[in-house]
Parts: structure tokens; sequence; C-alpha cells
């Protein structure tokens, strides 16, 4: 694994050790921000217009007034790359909280946000892209406001946590019976043909992944429904698969130790991921193979 | 203002100039630990095995293996307490995450909780215990499991934001009509004598001066009654009142612009307040008077 030194904090870059955080701030006493992270494939971030744009709603929907338009971001984070000479497959994450103050509720006055981004490898999963993964289900039981990236991830946490405790890696979340999404992906059920998946309701994160599934749904001719489905309807799927910046199209072969269909990754599923290959000019050597 | 300069950090003191996070900790990252906030007053903690027990519940729902005991936490924060010599009214802040790793929802593995403690004054606001305060009402947006004093409060910060741009203290949530609590307190409505309020269950927050309360009704003979009571009842209350231990025990005369009963604190909530001044062996003459 490489390790890359330079952090951006505010519009500066310097070496990682130089970075440390007041314990007032409300990033960490509130979780009080929002985040991303982006994918980067051969040195080159993927759908980073996606990213800046979603990081932009975040920050409006919690009302943090970000010091910088989408092209000063966008700036930034290229030249985060640079710097640290990143040429592989890895990640950026990116976090900007309310900043800095003593510990009140209520917004600061006059306090400027706090905003870093780093950079870390993060190596293809050849295994879980060609066989898929396992699941559980589990109740969604988080705030109303989802399609924030917020830092308040403790839910998620939980609910990923417990997903690995049962030897899966992901947990389905549903709410009143109904998919919305996993702790950290979307997920999206095939049948007779058609993809089905949440709508991009305030219950759900609007994956960049996600719309870029959309867009190969359109691409490739295949009815892409935003339409929630249930949990009883899983067990009846032709396919199953989930999505986002870290598994990016990743097929789900068993929900609760139940097996999807004949257990193996479906055929769009299949088209989905060639599409995500090619769209995201991957180059096919560049897998990590773990089996 | 006194600055209190020592700052407990895991079972050591430190100048508080000495304590800074890094920024892969999961309390920045996740909002994945939890808290209490302790009130003091002329130097001595009020309900202190309360918050201790709370914290220590908290940390159990949450998974976080606190490395100290209860008898440690307790003796930890009286030290910090004689450390600063602190003899006036103030609060303690008590934050456990579960520490600093890779960014990664997975639980880390052998990696200890980032524990910190620290002083501040709070002077009691005699013009708000006297004349009560101005609240809205705003739908509770929240997460399942709002017993857990978790650090993901960003709708938290967000309600008691709302509410001072509309020039109250507080926000009164409620969840399919029914009132849970405010953004950061208790809240009871007085009917006919009794006091009621929503039960103890996962939506809300078991309040260490709610507890409190339900002992001074007791002791009172005023019946305290854990039922949940609606939006719509709270124009015909007879009183209105919050808690916390930043609050105390404050009455509440406005809800969204409309009087309750007569707009004067009610005679229920005068005699908790006696009760509650009695009860922290408060010195009268340390108000703050602001008016």
């Amino acid at each position: 694994m490489s390790v890359y030194p330079i952090i951006m904090t505010q519009s500066q870059f310097t070496h990682r050790d130089n970075l440390h955080y007041p314990f007032e701030e409300r990033g960490l006493q509130f979780g009080d921000g929002i985040y991303e992270v982006i994918r980067i494939y051969n040195g080159t971030y993927y759908l980073l217009e996606e990213h800046v744009d979603r990081l932009i709603r975040s920050a409006e929907a919690i009302k943090i007034k970000l010091p910088y338009d989408k092209d000063e971001i966008t700036h930034l984070l290229l030249e985060l790359l640079e710097r640290n000479k990143m040429t592989t497959d890895g990640k950026v994450y990116l976090q900007v909280t309310r900043g800095s103050a003593p510990r009140d509720h209520i917004f600061p006055a006059d306090v400027l946000p706090n905003i870093y981004a780093y950079v870390g490898d993060l190596p293809r999963n050849a295994e879980i892209f060609k066989n898929g993964v396992h699941t559980i289900t589990q109740r969604d039981i988080r705030w109303e406001y989802c399609y924030i990236k917020s830092l308040n991830l403790l839910p998620n946490v939980l609910a990923k946590q417990t997903a690995k405790e049962n030897n899966c890696y992901e947990a389905i979340l549903h709410k009143d019976g109904l998919v919305t999404e996993c702790s950290s992906s979307n997920v999206y059920l095939v049948k007779d043909g058609k993809i089905y998946t949440h709508p991009a309701t305030k219950q759900i994160l609007h994956g960049c992944v996600r719309m870029a599934v959309e867009r190969f749904a359109d691409e490739l001719n295949i009815p892409f429904i935003e339409e929630s489905f249930e949990v009883e309807e899983i067990r009846l799927a032709d396919e199953l698969f989930l999505s986002s910046s870290t598994s990016e199209i990743t097929p789900i072969v068993k929900v609760d130790n139940q097996q999807i269909a004949d257990g193996k990754p479906g055929k769009i599923t299949r088209q989905l991921q060639e599409a995500y290959v090619s769209d995201a000019n991957i180059q096919e050597n560049n897998l990590k193979h773990t089996v």
C-alpha cells in the first residue's frame, strides 16, 4: 500500500502529520458536517462532478456556507492528486464541518467551516465483483434526511458491524417493510428484466454510482424503475445488486442465508458491471485478486 | 468567565492546549461516540451517579467497551474539578468515541476509545427560570434510538437553530402527532394537576433531570404520568415546562406564538423548581440576573 502524505486542509496542502483537530469541533461533538468519498482509477477521479455537486447540495441542506465554489473545490481535489503523485486506484475522503467553536447546538457566529481531504489506496476487489456478496436485512432506524451525506453515521456503523458479525458484506435496510438502501450503498432488485430501486427521496442517499447505473440501464434499454420493493419480494428476485463508490456494482447472491435465484450473479448485473468498467475507463488488470 | 485549563484525556490530566484529535477519528468521521453534560453547583456535581450510569448504558448500547468502570470514571471526574479548583456553577462535558483508526464503518480491532472531559462555567439563568421561555414545534426527524446519548446530533442542532431563528429557546419535537421531547431537553405538560410526559422508551433521552422531576413529583404528591401527549393538546395545557442539566426546570409560556394558559409559569412548575433548588443544594444568590 502506498501512503499519500499530502493532505488538503482548507485551501492549503500540508503533510498529514501536521493536521490535528481541536476537541471543541462541531464535527467531533455534533457530527455537524458532511463528506464525500470519491473513487479514483489510474490516478483519475470517477464521477467527480457528481460528487462535488452533491457536496454542495449537502452543505446547503444543513446550511453550511462553503467558502469555495464548485470550480475551486474541483481544482483543489485535482491538485491533491497531483501533489501526491497518485497514479493508481484509490479514493479521496473529503469532509466539511461547520467549524470549531465552544460547544453549543446553535450555529456559531463568524466561524469558518473546517475542510480536509486525503488520498487512500483502494484496489478493486475482483472476488466480490465476480462472485457476489452475502447480506443481512435490518430495520432502517436512521433519521429522515438520509439524502444528506452527513457525518451522523452511527446507525450505518451499527448496521454494517452487525452484517460483519453475521459474516456478511452489507445490511439491506428496510422501513415499514420497504427496502430503502444498504448501510453504505444503494440496492437494486431485478425482476422480469426490469431494475427496481427506492426512489431518490429524502429517505436514501442519492448515490453517484446510482445515477450512473440509471444511465447505463438507459443505454442498455433496461427499464430502471424508481419504485421501492418489499423485503418479502427479495426472495423472489431474479437478481439483486448494490452500488457505491467503494463497492462499484456488486452482485448480492444471498440474503439472510437465503440464496437469490441460482445463487450466481445475474445477467443484467453483469451487463451493468461491464458498462461501469467501460464508463470509468478501467484497465481490467487493476484488480485485486483475493481468491 | 473563568477558564479551566486542565482537561482530562484518557485517565490523564493535561493543559487544554495540549489536546488535539487526529483527523481519522471515529467521533469526527462517524459521530461514533457518546457524551454527557454534568451540572455543577458551588463546585459540586449534581446527579453525578445518574450521569455516569447513563454513560455506561450508552456505551453498552453502541458496543463501546469503556476502559474504566463506574468508580474510576467517577473518581476521574471528581479529580478534574479539584485540579481546576472549580468552586462555582458550571458543567463538565465528557465524551467517549470508539477511537482513532483508518476510516471504515466496521469497528476497528484493538483500538481503545478516546475519552476527554473539560470544565466550563454555566451561571444559572434567573430570567428564564422566572419568566419562562418561548418554543416552536417541529417534526421529530431523528433516528429511532434517541435514548442513546450519542454524538449524532445534527437533527438536534438543526432544530435548535430553527428555534433560535424564530426567537425561541427550544423546539418541541413531535412524531406522528405525539410530542417526544425537545432538541436538548425533556418536555412536560400539566393538566388538571397531573404531569404528563413521553414514556422513557427508545424514542427519547432518559434525562437525569427527568428522573429528578419524577422524584420531586412523587414527594409533592403530584401524579407523574408517562403518557405521551399530542401537539394539539399543548394549547389546552395548564402549564408546560422543560428540563435538562443546562436548563434545569424551565417554564414554557408560549408555543408557536400561542400563549400557554395565562402566559405565566404555573404553580406546579414553580413547586418543581423549588424542589430542584433544594435537591441540588443551590445557594439562591448564584443566579445570573440578565434582566
